[in-house]
């Protein structure tokens, strides 16, 4: 089974990543879900919108920043939109682009979510670490990630 | 916002953390598709119930170790036991209780796919570590984990 290529100090590494990255997410949706009824998803969405410049992104650079697939992205948007949201518009500089537009209802939902969402991100992850632990964790795991993203910063 | 209990370093690492965990399970599941059409939820399951004794599991147990909802698990459990990897079985210590078993199929798939995956793991993540950073890894993440659910070990 190839299992040579793995040792299990190495599957330990990754096994520890996937249950963290498990662990957090369930928590902060739940979070999410209980204070606003926002899911996680719509979250993610809600804060690349409103770091953009003027609050809009084409779906295709979105569905990058979003870590979804062009077409998850295009059924989340829908959803997003159903609740008024996001807006699609056509794209001026590109007549087959459709660029995704945070609408106010979207920005005020996200203000009033960001707070439990970054208590729970400082309670649930951050408060397990020293800063400079913080600073090993992104440097290991930015090893990782798409070097075509750059993570925003809030 | 409540800005200020996550700064900007925090933040760095939190989305590290995410990026890696998406970028990583990405290119995972489109080699395991490409190979074996396999969803990389399915390995999750064949993995689990392979290292569990008689390879079966009660259902909640197995819930609990691939990091799904209850509910969650029904539905992938469905879709295996329509391809005849998995079988349910009622638990006979328990009349309410009920077993997920391994079929001789799903144990002949997981062989078939385990190579794939952990050359998958090997190049896409543990190769960006040395063995000390492997257990830097290991250690910091645990911290974050459910202290409920104790990693397996290839």
């Amino acid at each position: 089974m190839a299992r040579e290529m793995v040792d299990a100090r190495g599957m330990r590494a990754w096994r520890q990543l996937l249950r963290a990255h498990a662990h957090v997410t369930r928590l902060l949706e739940a979070e999410l879900d209980a204070a606003h009824h926002l899911p996680l998803a719509f979250y993610d969405v809600l804060v690349q919108l409103s770091e953009a410049p003027g609050h809009q992104l084409r779906m295709s650079e979105l569905a990058h920043k979003v870590l979804l697939s062009r077409s998850g992205l295009t059924r989340l948007v829908d959803r997003m939109e159903r609740e008024g949201l996001v807006e699609r518009r056509s794209c001026p500089s590109d007549a087959r682009g459709t660029l995704a537009t945070l609408t106010d209802a979207g920005f005020s939902r996200l203000r009033d979510a960001s707070g439990t969402h970054l208590r729970g991100v400082a309670r649930h992850v951050l408060s397990h670490f020293t800063p400079e632990e913080q600073d090993i964790i992104a440097e290991l795991l930015g090893r990782l990630g798409d070097p075509e993203i750059a993570p925003a910063v809030h």
